[in-house]
């Protein structure tokens, strides 16, 4: 992506230092939950770039490898934070609410704006399709274990190990779709290049991306120890947390770039950065945190609530009947805001899922 | 739609002045309430009619206003004698039957005897795939409260609360729905028209629809009224009368014109009433009733039962899968009402949701 | 199909005088069931050839409906044997299971192989609608009588009643499917033609059919009877087995024709085979089994368990979306096998659905 496409946020860096002195002064509560908050989203937009400074200088293949594994580390930072402060609940809420966020706020809101600006947006029919079919994987991956656990019977080394075969068999078909689309069949996916210039060197891109990713990581040692008093302030429920606040401040960066491109009328771009992001957290980020997990000794599982499944089905089914043609206009993206919408008016009032 | 298409129902108005004679004669029960059911047909197919000659009059934009807002008022006004009964439950049953009856036994019936008659008939597929995305985020609506009062645990000003507020993203989503096909895209969605000269005045259409609508009221106040002992006397449960019955009433007279556009090859105009009629009372007269219910002091709250969110659900797949290639045949009509066949008889043995 | 293409298991027929040796022996459990297992392989395969060349000699249009009548019998005659073995909770796993193991694993790994060997297999995406459709509404019947039993209140002649219905009406849709592909709309569904001569006589076809079935019988009844001290022995659940192990035995033959004609780049075949049998299973051989229980005095009804109608839901549109384009490649079918693999792991941990 073309950096000029990007609103800088990089003035939000000023929060960075600001956090760690409100931190050492012993501030506790919403104010370090904000700061820290409002301070991760310049540190994952430049993660994001440095990413795709990356890719540029390996080649559309690895860069494409790259991207796909770097391109949610904020998420799984923050979640490898909950999970190690005993929060898996608010990690798969999280999960759930970024696959949310992307596939109804993301890509609603670009197909809004992009279709205000522009009669009717084409684009790939095909490459939306091949996301879909993933997503339904990952709703299968769902479902099955949230039925198996539905009787309420299974003992604890029953859910690990049902969860972990759910997780093997989601990451290989992670892994197969990139084969699929990176090489085996790539010459279907080629979106019309950008003829872009790397503007870093390899080696800046390479400390940006190591440095931006530690400050994202104790940022997100701030906004998680700040977590419970802050949400005592606000009332919400953690669960509300999970699936709406946390999902937007980890996806803030790259958000904004979709609706970028939308209004460019490069909406092949836009799908890719809005599908393709939710496919990369249901097939890869979830299953590896279920890993994860148990390596740190906090296990969490792959049981999801139904409300969670439910709303992942619909979006699914949704953004299927939405892509299938090949176009978008502005009434699509209202629709899939206002399925949005409706979701988080729901969610507001569940405490417990 | 051509007058001349439309079966005569007109004799039947014999049954407004019997129905009042016997509400008069302190009838009760089984009596009034098939005569009242009976009398409602042709008084809601004058609406219909009426509802028309005053679209053509006003010109096509504004006539689509006209038709998607008094499309079905005959089902509003049952609706608020039943609220008004304290029957809200019953109001629910027929919003979902009245979608199911459309979508699956109306549609069907059409695509049936249409496809026996014509090897294979075709349609503007675009327009079925915006209805069938608009039934989409009807479901959505209809699922999320649902799993939200799952839990049981909401308080009655939460359930209001989520209900309101569902109904307010339905009602914007209907209304964009509205600019999109008569205003910023319209030219998408132009059917062959009919080039047809309104045959009432202005005047005539608008007082005949006031004094139609008056008389629906009256007979569904009869109606109403003699619902319980009716029940009685039939053997049947509330909640089929409200699947089954009471949509059958509603929709009468504009079932047989989609039947019979089919039959002349106009598939265009069949879906619009079937697919269209369903979208409109999942987008805007189901919201609306909760404002209203609230106006009126009997609160009636958006929780489907499960039951109901599948049944629709499924019915909307259906249409979906079957529309999207813009052809039907008669099989596409055996297979729609089969699906109504199977849920009548699943909902006949079900006393409460 | 020709015959060449079939991998020959005839040797595997000299189990069946080893079966029967064994039975009279007095061998009992685990040793006897997988003798008799391995006996319907070559069994089913002959019942198969049967049929095919029994079709050859009556012409396209009563050679579909012989294969559609006849080619599920090995499933039927052990459903049959498992019924008055008072078992109906596995029959009914073991529809399930062959709808799954059709659309998902024989479907997913003729893709797989098809796709590995050519880049992009092409198919008639019309047939394969037809098919999807026609699932959707078996959907519609297991979901429909799963929700009116989920309250747990219907009486035993109720369940029977709404059992025995839906049936009527998917036997119904059955016969109406058959008769759009085999008689109104022919012309649609031809498949590219063998020219195939039959290689046996009329008389030879019919002998071998009654004697292969006749055999069929006699190893179900030593499945059946062996069944349960061999899930004892094998620390299987019966619900895994008939989920998972019924289905693969009763359907081996078929299976390997199916991948072998996606090697041969004939996916219209293919597809016929794998998802011509689900719409079978689902649409007729599972409602005879109804009325078949009724017969023989051991009624099964037609309520699934929510785990089943989901699974099965799934599988109806994960194939409904892979399809729906007409072509198939490598990554379709690991995907489908993906899907079966998180079922089959959800299903081995579940004791009762």
């Amino acid at each position: 992506m073309a950096r000029s496409l990007k609103p800088s946020l990089d003035w939000l860096l000023i929060l960075v230092p600001i956090s760690i002195a409100l931190e050492l002064a012993g501030v506790e509560g919403l104010p370090i939950f904000a700061v820290s908050a409002l301070a991760i989203l310049p540190l994952a937009g430049l993660i994001g770039q440095a990413t795709e400074q990356l890719a540029l200088h390996t080649g559309p293949r690895i860069g494409g490898l790259v991207n796909a594994t770097f391109g949610n580390v904020t998420e799984l930072i923050i979640a490898v934070f909950l999970l190690l402060d005993g929060k898996p609940e608010i990690v798969k809420a999280s999960l759930t609410g970024s696959i949310l966020g992307n596939l109804l706020l993301v890509l609603g809101l670009s197909f809004f704006v992009g279709g205000l600006k522009h009669e009717e947006q084409e684009y790939n029919a095909r490459s939306a399709s091949v996301h879909a079919t993933s997503l339904v994987l990952a709703v299968t991956g769902l479902l099955m274990p949230a039925l198996f656990a539905l009787g309420g019977r299974e003992s604890f080394i029953q859910r690990e190990i049902v969860s972990v075969s759910v997780a093997v068999v989601l990451i290989s078909l992670y892994i197969a779709a990139l084969l699929f689309t990176l090489v085996t069949h790539e010459h279907l996916f080629r979106t019309p290049s950008e003829d872009e210039e790397p503007s870093w060197s390899k080696r800046r891109a390479i400390v940006m991306l190591l440095v931006a990713t530690a400050f994202v990581a104790l940022e997100s040692e701030f906004l998680v120890g700040s977590l419970e008093p802050a949400l005592k302030t606000l009332g919400l429920s953690e669960l509300f947390v999970g699936l709406i606040v946390i999902p937007i401040i980890g996806n803030a960066a790259e958000h904004s770039s979709a609706v970028l491109f939308a209004l460019r009328n490069k909406v092949d771009i836009t799908l890719e950065i809005a599908i393709g992001s939710s496919t990369q957290i249901a097939l890869f980020v979830a299953p590896a945190l279920v890993f994860i997990s148990l390596a740190v000794g906090h296990p969490m599982d792959f049981v999801f609530s139904t409300f969670e499944v439910a709303a992942v089905a619909l979006s699914t089914f949704l953004v299927f009947m939405i892509s299938s043609d090949g176009r978008s206009n502005w009434l699509e993206g209202a629709q899939l805001m206002g399925a949005y919408l409706i979701m988080a008016i729901s969610f507001f009032f569940v405490e417990t899922l």
